[in-house]
């Protein structure tokens, strides 16, 4: 099956939103083996719409639009969709008390042009939208399949899930199982080369790569008769990549690395505290935005200055001045100061020259220590970014902060 | 002028890529008064490249692709350009020179295939990429214009506004300026109330609003015979702007919250430190985001735990009984203890229920207070926030915490 996605709205054409309705439809696709041909924008305008209709339809069978199907003048996407099907706009009543019954709920009055998201293609059948007023619907018809979706993300993405993946499952008889692996310590070109294997003419599972600023993930995805089979061929291949890279994956299922340790925190029963300087508090920021962390994180130190490097965490002003504020002794003396400071088991530190400017011959800018109070030791370990922008290094060291307590408690 | 801009490569019909080249592009064109007519993407297939072409000139006389320009096999941008055009594709021997110099340069060794990022329709005028190996270019043939830009958005955004927007301005015969007015307090759409009057039926200047999380950016924009005239126009509408809301207006130079408060601080020769409950370290991210920040941000403590908040800053163990840690009384003795354990001039706290779980009838989740240190007196604020997702719940917080300060400075 080949599709295009259409997404409507002027405000893409002024480039006023990012248009991430195109990415998430294509990856959905993807992943059930439809091939994408071309995403195509258009705005508010009924003729050019149906312009591009017509043109989407010139080399494939589906095409799924999002967007101008609310209640204004300006949301088109339904009329033009009947004329160009030759179908009539009719009310779906089902529908119209739907849409009563939100307005009489949320106790807003509803006005006449509200019901205009009751009528639909007299063929089409209506897809369900709990988190708006616009349903959407699919139409099959002349051996061609329209499928047409609000524009909000929010609304969109559940109904691309729960309405439409399993009608397009159904479609093709088949059921779909996927798992992300999350990677480290190894860049995309690499984990290409080392699961050659199974990215190669693989047809399924399928495997591929996404990569981030500084890690990977990969998604392992079956289409099989039934979920059961789907399930077993992707477990079969996790296995074997697991096999392949053996020190390069910190979870199987997709979660990310401080939600990983925070739970590797709480099963062993340990506490966690950070001190922090490049960095300057987003590796507190990343592990306070995982729900719950409150159970192991006790406490997080800024000290951007050597003042507060000293009052705070108790850095001799010896090291500081033999060593400087970035430098492995430091790094070290932050972590224990940590320790004796709040108690916690495990304390990790960060000191380094996040740029644009700062940084000496033997560590410019992009270099940064991680200290780290584990097991009643303290070791502090070098790093030196590629690339150092100001915003790298930090996600870097944060990254490198994380990491360093994982392979510690792994 | 109407232009379609065509996205080339597969990796976005896969939704391996967030298509940000469309909208950087739209919102160039835009500010330049060219319309948008349509985005198109298409994948590295030379057919369907072709089709693209000439159903994007149908309704324009403008096309924009990025992607397609490299060394590889898949790069069939020029090629099908060439075809479309009648054009031949022939060898630029000056950008030759300049190719075989970038891989002298970098100790590379030159591929045969690189050979071809010096060849391009013998009337195109080639655009520099001081970025990377691909040039672009611009052909103007049978009255329509094609401009053709490499796909990687470091090599793209700088020849767009260096190569191709000064370009597109001398065809016009006119010069641009614009300037981005930063507004809080006050949401789009009163925003848009309020400045109805510059806004409707205006052609020059044209004020655009962009709607951040929580904060507005403001647009104005003027395209004039000259660079002094065009300023002068916007000069103009910014101060009766500004005497519209001039209670809702940070900068008038495009200047970050952050980049404004610690320039402040700066000026009057103040510190800051923070201590920060449910942003878990937002703030102090925010902070050390901004070049040059150690200059007055001494020090933040992220005090996650009840201990944390009596060990660190001395909040009494019978305030956050009878009170609980999130409360009015709470985050003002988080700010004095800070004040007294950094001595900070300025000292700011946060404490709240960021969610999904805690809160409580009074207080519900989205709930913060803003404790503020300041000039000898501690005071404390109350938030709340609408649609209170953790993150949301957060970004406020954070903003608030700004704001706090920016008011107390001003």
């Amino acid at each position: 099956m080949k599709c295009t996605v259409l997404t409507v709205g002027t405000e893409i054409l002024f480039g006023s939103i990012v248009n991430t309705n195109s990415v998430f439809i294509s990856q959905q696709l993807q992943e059930l083996g439809i091939d994408v041909m071309y995403h195509m924008s258009v705005g508010d305008n009924p003729v050019r719409l149906k312009e591009m209709l017509a043109h989407a339809y010139l080399d494939c069978d589906m095409v799924i639009t999002t967007g101008g199907l609310g209640p204004t003048q300006d949301d088109l996407t339904k009329e033009m969709i009947c004329e160009y099907f030759g179908e009539r706009n009719i009310e779906f009543p089902e529908e119209m008390r739907k849409v009563e019954a939100f307005f009489e709920k949320s106790g807003r009055k509803m006005t006449e042009n509200n019901r205009k998201q009751a009528f639909f293609p007299e063929h089409a059948e209506t897809l369900a939208n709990p988190n708006g007023t616009a349903p959407g619907f699919w139409l099959n018809k002349n051996g061609k399949i329209i499928i047409s979706m609000p524009g909000p993300p929010s609304e969109m993405r559940p109904m691309m899930v729960n309405e439409v993946r399993p009608r397009l499952l159904a479609m093709q008889d088949a059921a779909l199982y996927s798992r992300n692996i999350m990677t480290y310590d190894i860049g995309e070109s690499a984990l290409e080369t080392e699961l050659l294997e199974f990215i190669d003419g693989q047809t399924d599972p399928t495997l591929a790569t996404y990569a981030g600023t500084f890690q990977c993930k990969l998604r392992i995805t079956s289409k099989r008769k039934t979920l059961k089979e789907a399930q077993a061929a992707v477990d079969d291949m996790t296995s074997r990549v697991c096999a392949k890279i053996p020190d390069n994956i910190y979870s199987i299922d997709g979660e990310e690395l401080p939600a990983v340790v925070l739970r590797m925190l709480k099963e062993k029963g340990l506490t966690l505290s950070a001190c922090e300087s490049c960095t300057g508090g987003m590796f507190a920021a990343a592990v306070t935005d995982v729900p719950g962390a409150s159970e192991v994180f006790d406490r997080s130190l800024v000290t951007y200055t050597e003042r507060a490097k000293m009052e705070e965490l108790g850095v001799s002003p010896k090291t500081l001045e033999e060593f400087s504020a970035v430098s492995a002794r430091t790094a070290e003396e932050m972590a224990e100061g940590l320790h004796r400071a709040s108690g916690s088991d495990v304390c990790v530190s960060v000191t380094g020259y996040a740029g644009p400017t700062g940084g000496t011959e033997e560590d410019p800018v992009g270099t940064f220590y991680v200290g780290l109070y584990h097991d009643g030791r303290c070791t502090a370990q070098r790093f030196t970014t590629r690339r150092p922008t100001r915003m790298r290094v930090r996600e870097y060291a944060v990254l490198q902060m994380f990491l360093r307590i994982y392979k510690a408690l792994k």
